[in-house]
Order: structure tokens, then sequence, then C-alpha cells
């Protein structure tokens, strides 16, 4: 390494500090620097941004392969990031990057507002600091290299241009072989929404319970968005922030008769 | 009420289905039709837009003054909204509006991200119906009574003259006599985040706990954004979406190194 600049970066998730992803993770990271693993002790998703106020929250050393590896949190993804700042480093070294991944699932589309580990890059931009979330995106296959190796080279590129202020990135990656990866893919988040389904059961009491099923529909064969690029065969990058508010339609609310 | 039009209304919350806010929200708009009552069964604050995949969702009657209620979710207020549409009305007949709250504290600024109660009416936004999410800004006094009275006339003006698809509201009501309040005002979702604390306490087991603290610092002084609308003493209605996407960042992004 000589005498390049040597980073601190945040690697976190919500798959669970023995995720596979997570260590694909930091291993892919971790001759830029400095190296910060906290993640939620246990599997988090579809928490959405949960953040853990009622309860006491608690976090222990975890260890791997005989050495530290990294703190576990009992809490959510956004939990780790918050306490990681504000505890662990005692509010005052941010990080040069917060990487939240590698999931196992895509997070495109609708899935974005559930997502926890989307919810950790969110709480990296929110302190200010350049953020993405990276996902694989199957349930099935476990092949985290080509995610892996998109992700240092997406952090190379942050770590050099830095990224807006509330700006943060939300990549998604095809479970594909590196070959048949047919690019990189700026899109926008997909419009496509859940046909829910439950499933009703009988408990061994006899008493009913519920279990979500569902599939997205109206996915559109446009490969500037989330969803279809991923299918496409396209890494998918979309640049997401934390300001909801609708900007066009504030001028026409304002003709509402709201006042009293 | 005569042939005036009766409309079918479904009313949620994330402080549970023994709220006082709930009950006075569904008083409010009950001469407006068939009010469909479901909420958490617990008090379920900043969980965030979770949903409960991997467990079961319990669903069970509730009665109140010896009488039917609504229906008790052992789930978040997302899990709310989609169990009542997908499993208790089978997918089939949609509200004409959604309601959330009335949350006990404010959902202003960064802590929309967080709030359960916004999560409902973003679920009510995704199946496509008109709805909104309404908070009295404040953990102290209890007094549900103007920010109701507001919910009323917001919902029949909602019902008039409906919202952009995948658009919804934020309302947030001071709490302020009726007399006090100075107006309402359609805001922007303000920027300003929290200066967070962790209090670090030993537990009777002598082991280390982390517990939440924190403020929220930076709020401008603009009557245009929701957290400094709410503080000056008006009603503020920000209108919503759930597309995360930064539109402004896209193009550059595009000029980035990303192909490999």
């Amino acid at each position: 390494m000589g005498s390049k600049k040597r980073y601190h970066i945040l690697v976190t998730n919500d798959d669970g500090i023995t995720a596979r992803g997570l260590q694909a993770l930091r291993d892919a990271l971790a001759d830029l620097g400095e190296i910060m693993v906290v993640a939620p002790a246990t599997e988090m998703s579809a928490v959405g941004h949960a953040i853990t106020l009622s309860d006491p929250l608690r976090v222990w050393s975890f260890e791997k392969n005989g050495g530290f590896f990294g703190y576990a949190v009992k809490g959510t993804p956004a939990d780790c990031v918050k306490v990681a700042y504000w505890a662990l480093l005692n509010g005052k070294r941010k990080w040069d990057l917060v990487v939240s991944g590698i999931n196992h699932g895509a997070n495109t589309g609708i899935d974005i507002i559930y997502s926890g580990t989307v919810s950790a890059a969110t709480e990296g931009a929110i302190l200010g600091v350049p953020s993405f979330a990276i996902s694989l995106a199957t349930f099935e296959k476990k092949d985290f290299g080509v995610a892996a190796k998109f992700a240092r080279q997406l952090a190379e590129e942050i770590l050099a241009k830095g990224l807006p202020k509330g700006v943060f990135l939300n990549v998604n990656v095809p479970p594909l072989p590196e070959e048949e990866i047919r690019g990189v893919r700026v899109t926008k988040q997909s419009r496509a929404v859940y046909e829910e389904r439950y499933e009703i059961r009988k408990d061994p009491r006899n008493r009913t319970y519920y279990w979500l099923a569902g599939e997205k529909v109206g996915i559109p064969q446009d490969e500037t968005v989330d969803d279809y690029a991923v299918k496409a065969g396209y890494i998918s990058v979309t640049p997401i922030h934390f300001d909801l508010t609708n900007y066009a339609f504030l001028s026409e609310l304002e003709t509402w008769r709201l006042s009293r």
C-alpha cells in the first residue's frame, strides 16, 4: 500500500453478523484501510427503518476464527449504525464510507422501504457519510463474488468522488457468473407493487394464523428501472435519499381549503 | 345523513388498539360511513416500515365497551393494512380512505422514516387508496380534540378531491387549544437530524447496556418546513411519497466509471 490513503469504513448488514455476505463484503474492502464491523446479532430482514427506543441495546464483541471480527448488536441495522457512531466511537470519528450488505435477496423497487439493509445506508447518509447498500438478487444461489468485486470498485469510486449531501446508493447485483453480467445501469426505483396473499392456516390448537406470501406485479420492461434492470442481467445502481416530500403536489395542496 | 354517500374507511395506528388517539380518530370519522379498525395489539412506535415475514401473523376480534371495536394484529402498522386488505377483505374491497393515528408524539422531519404511523399510510397509498397519517406533537398533553376535528375536515377534503397516485399526506398538530392554533401550513419534510446520545448503564449483573437519547438539531426557522411549522403553532400538512429516487443525481451518476 505504501503511502496510499487508509480509509475508515463501517460495514454492516441486516442478515446478521454471521452472514456470509457480510464477510465477503469486509474481505473485499479490507485493504482500503480500517474496516469496522457492527452488525445485528441475528437476522433482521424486513425490519424497515426500525430503531430501538423502548428497550436497552446490548452490544458485544464478536469473535471469528479465533480473533476479533466486530460488534454484535441486539437490535436493527439502523441501531447498529447509530450505536457504532454515537456510542462506540463517542460521536467523534466519522467513517469515510458506510456499506451495508451484501444482502441475500434483492432490495429493488418497493422493497427499499421494507429493507433493513437500505436503512443502515440511510443512517450513514443521515450522519453525512457517503453510503451504499448492496444486495445479491436471489434467495437461492449464494456466490457473493461478483457483488463483492463490484462493492470494492464502487467504494473506490465513491471515496474518490464523494456523494451529494443526503444522497446514497442502492445497488442490486444479479445472481449471474461475472461473464454473464451485461453491465451496470443507473436506475430509478421501480413503482411495481406486490399482489399480496396470506396463507390462512390452523395451529395445533386449531387457532387461525396468517402468513404473508405474494409477488411483485407490473414490473415495467425498462432497463432504467431497478427491478427490471436486475432481471435483465445488469447491476443496478439507484441514487436514493430520505426526503420523502412530494414537491410536485405542494402547490396544488396550497389551493385546498385546509385553514379553518 | 339521508342520501349522503357512505364511505368505507380504514383506521389504524402504531400506538396500539387500546390507544385513546385511535378511538378519537374513529369517533371523528364515524358518521362518514363504515369505519374498519385494524390496529396493532401492542404499542409499535419507531418500528419503521417493518413487516412480518418470518413469523405467522395473529389477528383477533377486539371488543370495547361490550361491543365489537375492530381487529387486533400481533404485528406492525404496515402488517395491519396488508392483512386487513389482503386477508380480512380478501383483496376485494378497497377503502375510500386510510387514516393512521392519531399518534401520540410528532412525526416530522427525519422522524417520518422511523414512523410506524406513517408506514401504515404508506401501505394505504401502495394499495392506491388516498391516505394520511396524523400525529399530535407532544408526549405530554393528551387532548386529541383539535387533531380529531382536523382529521375529519381533511378526510372530507380528500374524499372530495382525491390525491395523486402514490402521494399521501403527513399531518402534525401542535398540542395547543383550538384558539391558539395559528392556521394550517402546507410544508416540506425538514432536513434536521438528531444529535444522538446513548446513556451507558450497568444492569444488575454488571453488564453494560445502551439506551438511546438525543435531540433534533438544526431545525430551520422556516414555516414551510414541518418541524418548525408545528413548533410555531401551525397544523403541518406534508405531501409525501414512497419513491426514494434522487432524480437530481441520476445524470451525474451516469458519468461515473461503473461499467467493467
